[in-house]
């Protein structure tokens, strides 16, 4: 194991031969004084590994190794780190770096930080890294990071069921609590797959009403379980008459918005109020017109992740009301690695992947 | 005269034909306890008329009189009236009636109540008027509204002045308070039109430091005028770049939206703020990618006019603070009407025409 020179994982080194990981060796950037070395216990799969390694999402640097939801234990630290020391259970995200001085930054906003550095398939500034290595992800045996986007996990929260709250977990809750979900607020989560039914979660133990709105009927039995009050299926004619004017927030975790009749999904929202995405299409939205949010003066939004204080809140929360995801674990092997991938693909998946067993394949 | 059986206007009588205004009358609705009959002093001309007129919008209602700026005094108050006296100097905007009981009407939000009636080329239903009568605008003799939607102006304001702050001020004013526009906001105004100078010299008086961004560079004295502080010229490559993440909130007032980069306009938003559209192009927006709001968690929204107690306030303010908009009158006439509507779709105006001397069109 070439640990602490080199690290290792599997990786894909075409984009679109999505299924083609190899276990294979990169080197990580300097360590800093600010940096965590963590051993990976087990990482989740995220739908924006699929986009990133079929090409769907444009171009990215190859050899590359995805995963972003990363949990593992600390077994270096550097000089100046203040809150994490050797044999703590941490965990990354979707984001290792920004510049924690601007004034996003120094907003709690550092997730829209202009200078931030993605976990995987991004080059860290100069001011990072001298040798501006481009970042790599969980599929690996272990990750180096900056303190700020490591994340100490409770000890209520088992290991599996923490990885993908850490993207996928905080992508829907960041959104959620800035729309101010909560008591007395009436919320619809679009789809129910990884995003969503962390959603229906979040949003249900914040105190919010919730309805699903989902294509599947099927899934009904597994919203209510996850706290939702209502279900609604997207499916059947005239779905959305019903509900006009009803929703604080609606909330997209679905990918597919292009095929959407918009208008359905904004005639929903009260006066003033957002229908927010966090699913990401590889196509665009078909001919918006102004026009369409002046029923009910709605808008249509977007946002990037989560900031730290969010994160704590989340696992904090989490960990007091017991909320886990629905995960099904894969050892994680090259093999493994394909089979998830493939899987969050074609939508085989209820509702998040975690790669486990990290010790078979990388040692102890 | 026909007063009061019927009302004259300059009409339309076929959409397209959009400078064939012709002196006709036409049958008020029925006249209800709660409506007021004005006589008509003066009327401003809004885009809208332009965008009905010549069809642009879509279709509406022939022979048709628009206008929807009115200002005249009240000659008729039906027995439930409350705040109106024969006499009193009153005005009427855009809308002219709602339902007054729903969840929007209930809470100051009856201009987004789904059966109000817009103040031209809508049918009133049953419960407002046993006939369904299609409203008609304020370029014609006399008005007929129900008094929620009359309001009175203050002595402070001249008529000619009055008359486009009841769509123009208002659309712009409504959403400038929703955003919470005040001391301490950085506010951009795109578009220094009817609308733009309207939300310029609002947003100034409101206390937030406003930026015109404009294509127009002769138009900086004018914004400067209006109480901007500074003025951006979006015909310079890079404009943008000096302005991300900035502004609290955008109004846009442009109605070219269709042709902007969008990204540009996007930038220039704080984390989790709006660009929001008061002008409405005929064509849609370009390939809108949610993937376009994630740099800083920006949405994108409208509104529809503003409501009675917003409308107040902006006359109150504009009374106290004497803001008056910069305004041409045009006697009113087939002429009159012709030329007016003809140089708003030119842009040939600076920055609103109100018809006037409706006296000598249409009596004492």
């Amino acid at each position: 194991m070439p640990y602490p020179d080199e690290f290792e994982g599997f990786m894909i080194n075409e984009l679109g031969k999505y299924k083609d990981f190899k276990k294979q060796t990169f080197k990580p950037k300097v360590f800093g004084d600010n940096d965590i070395d963590i051993k990976i216990e087990c990482c989740g799969v995220c739908g924006s590994d699929v986009h990133t390694v079929t090409g769907g999402w444009g171009d990215a640097p190859t050899p590359l190794c995805v995963g972003h939801e990363v949990v593992g234990k600390a077994v270096k630290v550097g000089s100046k780190v203040k809150d994490v020391k050797i044999g703590d259970r941490v965990g990354v995200g979707a984001q290792i770096w920004s510049c924690l001085k601007c004034a996003q930054c120094e907003s709690d906003n550092e997730n829209y930080c202009p200078s931030q550095v993605d976990t995987y398939g991004a080059p860290y500034p100069k001011v990072a890294d001298p040798n501006e290595t481009i970042s790599q992800g969980g599929f690996s045996s272990h990750i180096r990071a900056h303190e700020y986007f490591v994340f100490p996990i409770p000890d209520a929260i088992p290991s599996h069921f923490a990885a993908p709250m850490l993207c996928a977990g905080l992508t829907v809750w960041s959104p959620l609590v800035r729309a101010g979900t909560g008591p007395g607020k009436q919320v619809a989560i679009v789809g129910l797959g990884g995003l969503g039914h962390f959603a229906v979660m979040w949003a249900a133990a914040l105190g919010a009403e919730v309805t699903v709105i989902s294509h599947s009927p099927r899934k009904k039995a597994d919203a209510m379980k996850l706290g939702a009050k209502h279900f609604i299926s997207s499916g059947e004619e005239g779905w959305a008459k019903p509900l006009a004017f009803k929703f604080d927030f609606v909330l997209n975790s679905a990918d597919m918005t292009h095929e959407f009749n918009l208008d359905d999904y904004l005639s929903i929202l009260k006066v003033g109020c957002r229908f927010h995405q966090v699913g990401l299409p590889d196509e665009p939205l078909k001919d918006l017109k102004p026009q369409q949010f002046m029923a009910n003066g709605s808008s249509i939004g977007a946002s990037h992740i989560g900031s730290r204080p969010e994160c704590l809140a989340m696992l904090k929360l989490a960990a007091e009301k017991k909320l886990f995801p629905m995960v099904e674990t894969i050892p994680v092997s090259e093999k493994g690695c394909a089979e998830a991938v493939e899987r969050v693909k074609t939508n085989d998946v209820r509702y998040r992947f975690t790669l486990v067993d990290y010790d078979k394949a990388f040692g102890n």
